[in-house]
Order: structure tokens, then C-alpha cells, then sequence
């Protein structure tokens, strides 16, 4: 059986992409896959495809609240609604976020453990602690509190600002486009030389039939969801 | 443990209420609950909720075929595509079944197998035979289908089209927007007196964790995904 191929186009934005996120990270050990993380900006992806924010249905927007507490405590994600989530989603948005995060991307060639532990303490303070995710400092803070060197947060900070990753960043957010995205998280299984394209976080048990691999829950590691 | 009820709101024009009415009649005798069938009318819910159907957004629509293909594979339901899906969805409509089904609960005074069979039939005519729900003859088809006699089936014809079916339709439709609904399946569980709300066929793992029953997978008897 050869690896699988798991990219994970997200924004960290996107609620939904935090919880799809963590679980994928779980089963990096867990599926015979090796796991792509792809930082992308939810923004371009509305756009391009004409699709609307959910909450801009009143009763959607309900919902979804109870629906991210119920599954944050399930999967064991410290998730907490930010006091005003308009301003953080809408006003404030990612965009500097999303290009340090493929800055951090660019500069770490090997892997994506500084990928992951960045874009999860960035995660914290937008979608745990209410926390600012565009000045600098917050970036900077973000990438401390990930292990990243003062120095390598000073490069990071500096070559996000820079053309090739605004661009890197766009060309990102274009192949999840031609992945036919209109949302985050979008998860695309490379089996067989064949994508299969999986949006949003409820799809794992249905992923894991296509791809012949076993669902044991969200926190695979205790599986107490199945036992 | 009281038992819970789980009430099902649903249209038969709707392809993923399809999926979760199958899950939830194959629970009745796994969970520790009262499935009660709640025909209603989806046009209604949207209106009210200012949604649009989700495949007004083309890449939505694009994914949702796939999406259902592979669910109706996993959970074993023949679901298949109409020819003219927009014709089927938006142009003819459910309204006329909807009044149907809401005339065999009314009939039926025990239970809702009825309510179950005839629900189903209905199904496979709009999602899987590509076959007309909107005239008398074939809604008298699918109730014959269902076991229904050719007397019972003329009364609930005849019932269908009078004022206190319409009112009673209206009136379950009315309820699921008590709940908030903006799209169908939604699926209310009355655990200890309070109602949990779920939206869609994707949340019965979690729905399972919040109501204290186990997830056995979309094929319980079978067990086919987790073991």
C-alpha cells in the first residue's frame, strides 16, 4: 500500500478548519498517510466561488455556535467563541496571519512541525483566548510560543511582508480554487494518483471508507468515542 | 434511563433527509429512544429562514453530488440523481407529497410505520427512480408500494387535499422553525427535558456522544465501519 497523500487547505479564520485540523494532525501516526498542510486565505476562496459566510443566516449563525461548542468538547478542543466574532471574522480577517504562516511555510523546508505549532498557537488566541492575530507583536508572540527563535520570528515577520510570499499565498489559495473550494477546511486525498475532495470537519468517517482507512474518532490516541 | 425522543423533521425533496431518516430508523432499536417522523415542508423553513438552497452557490452543487454519492455508498441507500435536478428540486417540488405523508400520519393513529413505509417509497420515486411525486397517481403508487390498501390510499388522497391537512402540514413546519431550522434533516433530541438540536446527517457521532448512546456507524446491524 503506497503513503496517501493528505493536503489540508485552511485558513485560521475559519473555526471549522481548527477542528478539521487537529484531527488530521492526530492521524499522522495513525493512517498510512503523510500530511499536507496547506495555509490558504478563506477570503479569496469566498470570492472566487460567490459562496456567503453561514452566519449571514441568522438561525445558521445560531446554530453554529452551539454546533462548535458540542464538537469542541468532543474532539477535546479548547475552542471559545471570540466576544465580537463580526469584527474578528469580518473586520479584522487573516490576511496577515495567513502570509506569516506561509512565510513560516516557506523558510521551514523540511516537514511542517513549526507549520503546525504556529498556525495552532495562532489558532489560541483567535478561536480560545479572544485574542489579536494582525499586529506583529500577536504574530510574533504566536511564533514564541510555538519554539520558533527570536531571530527566525524576526525573518519570518520581515519576509511575510514581502512580495514572493503574497504571492506564494495566492497561488495557495488558487489551487484549492481549482479544487472547485467555496469554504474551509478543504481536504484533498491523494489515493491512487486520484484526488477526492472532502470539505469541512464531518467528513472523517466517510473519508476514512474512501481512502480504506479506520475511523477511531476524533482523539484516535484514546478512541473513546468507538470503545 | 427515561427514554429519549428523537423527533425527525424532513421533505422528501430533500436528499440528506433521506440519508438521516435511513440512520435514524435503523437506531430505533439500537438507542434507547422514540423516533417520532416529522413530515414537514421545506420551502417553508427557507423562506422563514431567509436560507438559500445550498446549490445556488455552483461549486456547492458541484460537491454535494459527489458528497451524496459516496454517503449513499457508505450507508448502503440507493440514491441516485434526477435527470433534471432543478426541474425536480425547485419547479415541481414536494408540496403535494408533503401534504400526503402529513394525511397518512394523520391516519395512522400508532406509531408511524406508515408514515415510515410510505416516506420511503416516496424516496426512492424523487431520489432514486427519477420518477414524478407531484400527481395522484404517483403518490397512490407509492402508498400502495407501501403497503397501504387501494381504500386507504384513496381516503388519504382525498384527506390531502383538505383545509386541516394544509393547516397541519403548516403547523409541523412551524414547529421545526421553533427550533430555529434553516434546512432539513433537523433532528431534536428531548434528553432529561431540554431539547438538543442537530442540523444535517453528518452530526450522528456527535449526536450519539451528547445523548449518552453509542455510534455503531451509518449500518449498525452491520457494524461494517468501526470493526
Amino acid at each position: 500500500m503506497s503513503r496517501k497523500v493528505i493536503e489540508l487547505f485552511y485558513d485560521v479564520v475559519s473555526p471549522y478548519s481548527w477542528l478539521g485540523f487537529e484531527v488530521l494532525c492526530r492521524y499522522r501516526n495513525v493512517w498510512n498517510m503523510e500530511l499536507k498542510l496547506r495555509p490558504a486565505f478563506l477570503g479569496g476562496v469566498m470570492q472566487e466561488s460567490g459562496n456567503k459566510p453561514p452566519a449571514m443566516v441568522p438561525n445558521k449563525g445560531l446554530y453554529m455556535v452551539q454546533d462548535l461548542n458540542r464538537l469542541a468538547s468532543f474532539m477535546n478542543i479548547p475552542l471559545r467563541h471570540p466576544s465580537d466574532p463580526f469584527e474578528v471574522m469580518f473586520q479584522k480577517g487573516s490576511l496577515s496571519a495567513m502570509r506569516f504562516l506561509t512565510a513560516v511555510a516557506e523558510k521551514e523546508k523540511d516537514g511542517d512541525r513549526w507549520v503546525e505549532n504556529v498556525s495552532r498557537e495562532v489558532w489560541m488566541r483567535i478561536w480560545s483566548r479572544d485574542e489579536d492575530i494582525c499586529e506583529p507583536a500577536s504574530l510574533s508572540e504566536a511564533g514564541l510560543k510555538a519554539g520558533l527563535s527570536p531571530s527566525d520570528v524576526e525573518e519570518i515577520l520581515a519576509m511575510a511582508k514581502s512580495q514572493p510570499i503574497k504571492d506564494k499565498l495566492k497561488q495557495t489559495t488558487k489551487e484549492a480554487i481549482k479544487y472547485d473550494a467555496f469554504g474551509f477546511p478543504l481536504i484533498v486525498c491523494h489515493v491512487d494518483g486520484k484526488p477526492k475532495v472532502f470539505f469541512g470537519s464531518d467528513r472523517f468517517e466517510l473519508m476514512a471508507y474512501c481512502i480504506g482507512e479506520m475511523w477511531l474518532g476524533p482523539q484516535p490516541d484514546k478512541r473513546t468515542s468507538n470503545l
